[in-house]
């Protein structure tokens, strides 16, 4: 049998030790049945290429190998702020409108709302005339009871996803992989895999 | 002839004189031939639902006019934090997934990598043993020379997109649609249609 090939987003390429976290990744993905798929930047050659267009390129070889895939684990996780990484979203969006499997996951039990309301505007939210909970800057806060922004849940959500929310340890936030494989494991049932006890 | 339908991305549902911006795009897209298309969330009749039901109907409403739209105008101003909002970068990879036209703008002309550096890392990056350009979180500042994560400025350029970078005053930053009108004039010529003057 042919093993389902996953893509694995999240931006973990960006970590210290990112290697080994995406190795770490991969090795699960492969002892629950999938073929990870994705790009080694290292195998791309910036030779004479701009910044832009070895971006460009980073980001042709993403889209190629998320075409080819069966299904997608992202790492909604935030990062660099209060949401998910952006490129990951792009992946996420992607994928959905591909109709392909969707499995995301976070390692915070923390709700958007929450990391809106604490840490982008430490508190300071009212309930303006209109009766809409807003900022002092007058915007919006919203509250779906998602782990992000509508788009990204409700994306999961539409294609029969799973999406697994857990609270780890601050120094394990990137590290923690339980989330991950409850993800997998989850997709191995979907995919009639034999899951390993 | 038919006008083709633009879907209007970006956080202005969110702002408080939102309705008037996104009321003015509409309009300004009307001026250029597109039929503007999304929800009006004022449509969708919350009674009965719970919050994360009610942000799922918003969301397969938005995959819906997506799936039902030629082009993409996103607005890539970076929202609560140092990049674009979450929620149109999902809905960008989206449609760059569909292969329709894909338009950007930011209205700021600093590059993601300064406002990584400067306001995520208050300028305390360093480049480590490994050559490599890092935060003092270890993670690396990557600098594709691109207004946002490789993903988003890739997706547009793989399909002969155009991403416009304008620098407008910061009360601006939300009403100003110059940038939003030169993608509309771009996706106009690209659609064979007569641009006012």
């Amino acid at each position: 049998m042919t093993r389902p090939r996953a893509y694995l987003a999240g931006p973990e390429v960006f970590l210290a030790d990112g290697a080994a976290i995406i190795a770490a990744k991969n090795d699960l993905a492969l002892a629950y049945g999938f073929l990870p798929n994705g790009i080694a930047e290292d195998d791309l050659d910036p030779t004479g290429l701009s910044p832009f267009e070895f971006g460009h390129r980073i980001s042709l070889a993403n889209e190629k190998a998320m075409r080819a895939s069966e299904l997608i684990i992202a790492n909604l996780t935030p990062f660099r702020g209060i949401s998910a990484d952006i490129g990951t979203a792009f992946e996420l969006g992607f994928m959905c409108a591909l109709g392909r499997a969707a499995y995301g996951y976070t390692n915070t039990l923390r709700p958007y709302f929450e990391r809106l309301r604490d840490d982008y505007y430490r508190g300071a939210i009212t309930q303006a005339a209109d009766g809409v909970t807003r900022g002092p800057d007058g915007m919006m806060v919203e509250d779906h009871e998602m782990i992000d922004n509508l788009m990204l849940d409700g994306g999961i959500e539409t294609l029969g996803g799973i999406l697994i929310r857990r609270q780890v340890g601050p120094d394990r936030l990137w590290s923690d992989l339980s989330a991950f494989e409850d993800c997998l494991r989850a997709a191995a049932v979907r995919f009639g895999l034999a899951v390993p006890v």
